[in-house]
């Protein structure tokens, strides 16, 4: 098996595999780059992760995932703020474990509402807060926090960040250690997404991208509708080469929450979905 | 029973009442504004509505709904334009036989990307090309037609239309019998909505104010998603300021697809709503 060079396998896509299991099908896969998530990472200890890792030889993309920033000032929004600088250390081991060409880049997930709060402006504020104060504490351990504008149907429960745009100002604002992610499934709708890619590329601050399609109907469970690359009604070619275009250099991951691609084996399901990237999205590739 | 003078009970919120039904449940709350949609106005033909219309002592606030412009070129296509030249005379005279200050306003729905494209861009060209077109014969009919932008999560299967941004910009481009709902639900989320309104109202575009509000968690089919305003996490004061600042001082229609609110009596719902509505935005209103 092989796999495009630049493709890399979000544990997402395979949730329910250990960290161990992941790497292993990675490989097999013939993949060279993985995306790590910090609970299979805590499930075994940061030690045994990195060693696990650094035998591997893979490369990391990257950390998912830290954020919730929106809570309001207290113990609750403290441990939060603790809560991410453990992800930023968290990053830069695995990430220095990972083979050369390793990312130390932390995504971020802002959080919803706090619950019984209608004050978006507000939340969205906190977020802004949080990244600044986190921001030098990033730049000190040579990680890049990087923004997920997620889509604006998760606005209320899971991400007051809605639009590439807006992640972008954020990251502006907070530093050059912030960037954002570029996810296919989070704008491709968005009448502006071609201007923001370009002025994400512009401010060298497109730290990841992501790609996962968008199924119709929209599952029962919202949140598990992705699909992959090539299944959906996403331009893969357009927003690829408007990345390519504006700069990113780095390893594109295929993350997918999707009850049926989890409850698949999951080396079927990394060859599949390397497979799909190769048809979908590697002929966008310079 | 009275409701706030400028409410209005758009139809789709007693989904399964005739015409005439929903009519006596409006009346019977003592709101004083109806919006209408086609398909009940259908049922028993355009002259019997009228004449229920205008024996009412009714204003119209809307008729619901034309567009669907994604189509290509083709029998199709000209068959979609024809029915909303159907719909534009529809539209005038509903409003015609409605008390003063009733609006000539047909809210139009973009439509998605059509089967088996992922091109969104070219869609939304030919939603553009749609408008230019039937905006001389919305002009000479004294009707106002009015882009709805549609929340980003229908996107893919019910309008390409997707921020009040480009709502506007449409509008704009189209020519000045082409004005812009602002719908809550639709636009809650999005970072430039307060911009966004006040370029509407500064532009003369607001042709519609519709309230609803958003619930989590998102039900199986999430078209019938929608609350009673105050149910959800929508912020009504905020919005409600700024299309009043702007200049809005039509009627505001509430329209809530919701599968529990369509079991209810409508005499119920009638009454709820304008309760809710008379509690969580009137207090905004000038």
């Amino acid at each position: 098996m092989s796999a495009h060079p630049r493709f890399s396998l979000n544990q997402a896509t395979v949730k329910y595999a250990s960290l161990a299991e992941a790497i292993d099908v990675t490989k097999a896969a013939g993949i060279e780059s993985i995306g790590v998530w910090r609970e299979p990472v805590a499930d075994i200890g940061l030690d045994a992760a990195t060693r696990l890792i650094a035998d591997s030889g893979l490369r990391v993309s990257s950390l998912c995932r830290a954020g919730f920033f929106t809570t309001p000032e207290g113990q609750e929004r403290m441990a939060a703020l603790d809560d991410n600088r453990r992800a930023i250390d968290e990053t830069a081991a695995l990430a220095a474990a990972g083979a050369a060409g390793s990312a130390a880049v932390l995504v971020l997930v802002a959080g919803g509402l706090p619950a019984g709060s209608r004050d978006l402006k507000g939340a969205r504020e906190r977020v802004r807060d949080a990244l600044g104060a986190l921001e030098p504490f990033a730049a000190s351990a040579g990680v890049t926090l990087a923004v997920e504008a997620l889509h604006p149907m998760f606005a209320a429960d899971r991400a007051v960040v809605s639009t590439l745009g807006q992640a972008i100002d954020l990251a502006v604002d907070a530093g050059p250690s912030v960037g954002v992610v570029v996810d296919t499934y989070h704008v491709w709708w968005d009448p502006d997404v071609f201007e923001q890619i370009e002025r994400a590329g512009r401010l060298g601050r497109i730290a990841s991208y992501q790609v996962c399609d968008w199924l119709t109907p929209l599952p029962a469970d919202v949140l598990l509708g992705r699909g992959v690359p090539g299944d959906g009604h996403i331009d893969f070619g357009g927003l690829t080469r408007a990345v390519e275009d504006a700069g990113y250099t780095g390893d594109i991951e295929c993350e997918i929450f999707n009850a049926d691609v989890w409850s698949r084996p999951y080396a079927e399901v990394a060859c599949e979905v390397s497979a799909a990237f190769t048809r979908v999205v590697a002929p966008e590739l310079l």
